[in-house]
């Protein structure tokens, strides 16, 4: 998820009640073009299988075409490919979480920062 | 929290490992400022007191100056305001928030949404 100083950005993308496309989903498709399956891609994210293939499955519902292929057979070993349609969509969410961070940096940011601890002070008992 | 068409953005300022602003945050500083104390704040959000409280003392341990003040005595409707250091620290992040929903609504988000589905197919069974 992009940082800007102590700043968290998050980008969802939702179709209907489901969520198409976020940082982890985002995550999962670079680790699936990489690893070549989705378990291999959930493993090196430290995601379970389960996991992995639902955000596939919803990714694989809410956009026009499928972002990843799975090849017949072979259980959940078997490979998977992210498809043209999904490197779109990739590329497409990546441009904007840059054109995000890059418009954080600005004035009010500043002012923010200027506000913020480094760190937090300790709890206060009570209420 | 921002919706730009089916895009939802969110923000959030982290201190050490504590969340110093976000949404949530966001919504109980007004909230507060609108219902005079943190029960009713909360009530109004549909929160917990506890959460409402909890989220108010991370508030005041991660900033500079507290953002909530409670008037002494009264137990938990005793009455709350925001600070001026809780008003600025309001007033930048929703100047932050707006520049991110500014920002977002260019041509990458364009890209996306011309291959989101405006609907979710339904679930495959399998996996």
């Amino acid at each position: 998820m992009p940082l800007v100083g102590p700043l968290k950005i998050k980008a969802q993308l939702r179709c209907g009640s489901d969520f198409a496309m976020g940082p982890g989903k985002a995550d999962l498709l670079e680790a699936i073009d990489r690893e070549g399956s989705i378990s291999a891609a959930g493993r090196a994210l430290g995601m379970s299988y389960r996991r992995a293939w639902l955000l596939v499955d919803e990714m694989n519902r809410t956009w026009k075409r499928p972002l990843v292929e799975t090849v017949a057979g072979g259980g959940k070993d078997r490979g998977a490919h992210v498809t043209e349609t999904g490197r779109q969509v990739l590329a497409a969410y990546r441009d904007l979480e840059a054109r995000l961070v890059e418009s954080a940096g600005g004035e009010a940011l500043a002012r923010l920062q200027r506000l913020l601890l480094d760190e937090p002070r300790p709890s206060q008992k009570g209420a």
